[in-house]
């Protein structure tokens, strides 16, 4: 601690009250890792070597993380992040969400499609540059435009020159700008997933609470040519697992927080985006749970959809809950003042960054006005089923492709386009009936909320939401891939010509949501990321890098111990065992969401009760980091990231260690399982390095 | 003659019957004219000074002719060229159609807003650097873009190096590419108009006749920095006037001709194109000829639309009449016939040229396949209305602008682009009444053709078309020129969100309308392109360039003598005067449309009854061609033209000068009339130089 306090100036120690001292905050890029206050507080040496073989041995899919657990390519994760890939795999006939599954060899390792793992090489640090490409005298919009433009470029170089995968990753809303290349594999294997009932035991009443008895875990392997990856950059088992007080690690990819957003940006979340998902995914799931209650296969079915949707609901809940609480906003009310008058006492200090809180303000109030057709249109609220995410991407791909790869949206620069085609031909499964019931269903939101928009009547055209909805399922072409990869393969013409009315849909509704779009970048986010990157500026004066930059759903590293908590006199433990997953589900009557499956009813008796199931430490974490390896000094794995308490949700905004945890699934309980329950003494080998 | 023909081998003796031998055939370019020719067969020098002069001195303006006749930038055209002005300049209180008008001072001269005269300045052959834009293994389409591109770079080029406008001209459907390098004039100013009655005196039932009796004039001024222009390259106006038997040229911008279509593309123009393009010119002439009759002002608003159909519908159906002459297509088949044989028989040339028919012939049927859908979207025929061009003008001028100059739509080039924004802020006006009435009724034919199609029943959405029209006209604010202008400077943004249903309507179509455009591209033009080209290139081998290009809307010369004909044994005399005009008025009633102005009848004394008022002669011409200046071996102005007749309409596919004439006003009845009737002798002293 010394060393960081002898850096603070005068004026920097009225801010040191308004930043709350460190603690153990912090979702670090690691390449900016507080490799001086671990060596201070936990005298622990986070040596380059150590870090560099934890970043390549960490993975990321889709919005969250995994990581390489043997020298063969196999991949630990979360079931609730393999969730999807196991669904595609299930048939009416063949539930492998409620039977598990586990390859006991090789050959019978399933492919994953349109599965894949990327994995972070290297960072560097191309702030200057970015920052060149905004000419003095631009808009906001046009330097937004222009960095946007030259990014593009610095991406797709990445790709020509080495074949990685090139993101610019924007650090303090614009105050640095860090250039990510990575490794790319696409042939993805099933090798084990536990049951449902256990990878998900306590269901949505238990989300997001601790203690907890979930087995959330599934086990992939990636290939490459046709063979498992041989790979040195894996993580090894922990011995003994996590253990009370141990200083634990976590690497994965959190993907937002929101902890240096103005207090605008945090009333606009509040009052505007919160309110609107919250009852928007709230009616989502009544909508599933009706549609579950049809039948068995319905009920599959909804679930794919029901446990993103609860999962979202829960979290956001959270986050709300966060900000509807008057002392927490007080406190960033107060944090943000006191930094404004620091540096408004320095009257160049005060010109350069003084207005740049005004200006967010003002951007969230034009964004507030349109967030509601933004969202219906360009976020598709209004559209919910399968169709139109591929008919969009198919529509946009054919526009874009012919553009220079800078001036395309975003999703089809060159540096995405593997990923976007290789998702467009995955066969996931599509229920006619079921997108039938969500579409008619967001349609007639669609036209609650915004009937007198043209478009909104050129699509219902005098039809009800049903009839549309009904019409557009049954015409449309899209579920065959081959149709697809024509689209895909072919111009604009066959685009415009097209007579699919998924695809017709989506060029109706195209330019006004470009146009939506367009405000938002022009009117939002380029007035945040320039405001944002003064503020940023302001702060690495007064303060260094030493506040870390907000969640970006990219690799970080963050740490804590292992530790219970009390609150209102209740002690929390800091681990579950199975005895108590036994004990919970005999007092809920082993009744849904608190059965257990078959296996570890029968096979109960091979299993050491005292062995611990979930823990959880003071680790910074937030939604993306599910499937994050934890590991302890030594590197090796002592579980894997799963949730966070309740308590944890508003650390969104603000970073506490109080009552908030990251809950994972202990490294032991994940063996036992293994060996007892599921007979995978192959897997365990494997694991242990045995084999 | 005799030098052409030793250019002869024996194989091209075959042809010579295939081709009939020149006569007097021929829009030529000014740099391909066949001056051997006139030297033989008229004894004339036709010298590149003489030629140079002739050149400067002709202008374009949009698709027709005028020239420079004073050294004060005094333009002469013909009235029905510079109606749109006059009408323009009209309103209900003053109309200038009915009153004609002269500027006796310069002061009084009145601006024609959106008006423009371009003047070409310079030709240069670019056609291997064009061709060189084609790579070998290229499909047409591909092809066609990599040319397309190429252009677009160089009439770029030609706007950044010399302000000029550039233009690649496509000669031989691709045998030759020439740049052509316009200087272009924006400020025009009117300063005499004879009224519409003695200016299209005998009207629709004597258009594209003769004996003709019209003063189809009007002197515009060419301003430059708000003065007069000073000129030296005007026409001096002859003494005498053009004699019988005399050599004239003509110099002028003839539209289009299809004297080198293949077969299939004649069979398209006679069974797909013309039939429709005729039914919907009847059906518009009916409307107007309906609206015309609530009332004065109605008949001065449909007024401006009638001409055009009717001298549209005139001109098509004598085009047509050749293609329906059993007689000129078998010339056709036989001509086409004996030169594929002649190029079977060298299995070199057979190879190479042999296909070019047959895949121009599988174009035209693709053609056929959405020639209506192409029509009523991309033409615009379902949409008659003015705010649909100012609309789609502004939607697509905002897609466009923001690609690079090579890749956009044509017409949104940099070559084309003030133009553009010229003619979109000119303040033509614009009657609502009629406005609903005519889209009403063309979206009633989009409705009888294209009911199946989904953005047809988008657009209607359950109303009628006139209850469709009247919402999308009382809706839109396109009228306003500062709306346009900001639509015209904003972005892409502002159109996608725009509330105007006439920006929405089309946004609606403009997917179906490019994909149209794309398919017309792709599979009709590039083909014929190629193909075309390649027959070009089989005919320069058997014949060099002897055989003249099709017209291309751009400056051409022909020639022939004044001449009467003979038809039926009934002679028709090669002028016609005054007296004659007096007469036919007088044996029709003097009534509509044979009906004199005021000034005619109370100023007839004045008149000398024998001077000459229309000639013929057999010079080459064909629409666009009106206003052309008609010169003298001395380049000396002998008359203008305005017409052709009746029998010279078939010559858009096979130029005849049996009976075929053009049909010009006399030099010296427009002196006679300025001077007896108009009284305008300061006019006619700056005419003949006496200034």
């Amino acid at each position: 601690m010394k060393r960081f306090r002898t850096r603070l100036t005068a004026v920097l120690f009225i801010l040191a009250l308004a930043f709350p001292l460190l603690a153990d905050e912090g979702l670090w890029p690691f390449n900016m890792v507080p490799r001086d206050y671990l060596k201070a507080k936990y005298n622990f040496e986070a040596t380059p070597e150590w870090l560099k073989h934890l970043q390549l041995s960490s993975l990321r899919l889709g919005g969250a993380s995994a990581s390489f657990i043997s020298p063969e390519g196999l991949v630990l994760t979360n079931h609730h992040v393999g969730q999807g890939a196991v669904q595609n795999l299930s048939t009416k006939d063949r539930d492998l969400m409620k039977t598990g599954f586990y390859a006991r060899t090789r050959v019978e390792e399933l492919k994953c499609p349109g599965m894949e793992f990327s994995i972070l090489q290297e960072i560097e640090d191309v702030t200057a540059r970015v920052q060149a490409a905004e000419k003095p005298g631009m808009t906001a919009a046009e330097a937004g435009e222009a960095r946007d433009k030259f990014i593009a470029g610095l991406e797709k170089d990445v790709a020509d020159k080495t074949g990685l995968r090139g993101t610019v990753v924007t650090l303090y809303s614009g105050g640095l700008f860090h250039l990510y290349r990575y490794k790319v594999y696409t042939d993805v294997r099933l090798v084990f997933a536990p049951e449902y009932l256990i990878a998900f035991f306590g269901g949505d009443p238990d989300n997001f609470t601790y203690p907890r008895y979930d087995l959330d875990i599934t086990l992939f392997r990636v290939y490459d040519n046709d063979k498992p990856l041989q790979t040195v950059d894996y993580l090894k088992w922990s011995a003994s697992g996590a253990k009370d007080g141990e200083l634990t690690f976590v690497s994965g990819h959190p993907g937002s927080t929101g902890r240096l957003n103005t207090m605008s940006q945090l009333e606009f979340l509040r009052d505007v985006s919160y309110p609107f998902n919250i009852a928007n995914l709230q009616r989502r799931r009544a909508l599933c749970q009706e549609f579950a209650k049809k039948g068995e296969e319905e009920k599959r079915i909804a679930l794919r959809s029901l446990f993103g949707i609860e999962n979202s609901l829960k979290a956001i809940t959270g986050y709300q809950s966060g900000l509807l609480d008057p002392k927490l906003m007080a406190k960033k009310a107060a944090e943000e003042k006191s930094f404004r008058e620091a540096l408004a006492k320095d009257p160049a200090l005060g010109k350069e960054f003084g207005t740049a809180w005004d200006e967010i303000a003002a951007a969230e109030k034009a964004y507030a006005s349109f967030f509601v057709p933004y969202s219906f249109f360009e976020r598709g609220t209004g559209f919910n089923t399968m169709y139109f995410g591929a008919a969009r991407n198919l529509v946009r791909l054919a526009m874009e492709k012919g553009k220079p790869n800078a001036e395309r949206l975003r999703e089809y620069r060159d540096a995405n386009m593997a990923s976007l085609k290789r998702n467009l031909l995955s066969p996931s499964p599509i229920y006619d009936e079921f997108e039938v019931v969500k579409l008619a269903d967001s349609l007639a939101q669609l036209k609650e909320n915004l009937r007198d928009m043209p478009e909104v009547k050129w699509i219902l055209n005098g039809r009800t939401p049903e009839e549309t909805a009904k019409a557009l399922i049954a015409g449309t072409k899209l579920k065959d891939l081959d149709v697809r990869k024509k689209y895909m393969d072919g111009g604009l013409e066959d685009i415009y010509l097209s007579t699919d009315p998924m695809i017709k849909l989506v060029l109706l509704i195209d330019p006004v949501s470009r146009g939506l779009r367009l405000r938002n970048e022009r009117e939002v986010g380029s007035i945040e990321t320039r405001n944002g990157a003064l503020i940023a500026r302001a702060m690495f004066k007064l303060k260094g890098t030493s506040v870390p930059p907000d969640a970006t759903g990219t690799l970080r590293l963050s740490f804590g111990p292992v530790k219970g908590y009390t609150e209102n006199g209740k002690k929390t433990p800091f681990e579950t065992t199975y005895a108590g997953l036994y004990a919970k589900s005999t007092a809920h009557g082993n009744k849904d969401p608190y059965e257990l499956p078959a296996s570890f009813i029968s096979r109960k008796s091979f299993l050491n009760m005292s062995v611990p199931l979930n823990f959880v430490t003071t680790g910074d974490s937030i939604g993306g980091n599910s499937g994050s390896p934890v590991v302890n000094r030594k590197g090796e794995i002592v579980g894997v990231l799963f949730d966070g308490n309740i308590q944890s949700l508003p650390c969104n905004f603000v970073y506490t260690d109080d009552v908030a945890r990251s809950v994972m699934v202990h490294s032991q309980g994940i063996i036992e399982a293994l060996l007892k329950i599921y007979q995978a003494k192959p897997l365990v080998d494997e694991i242990l390095g045995k084999k």
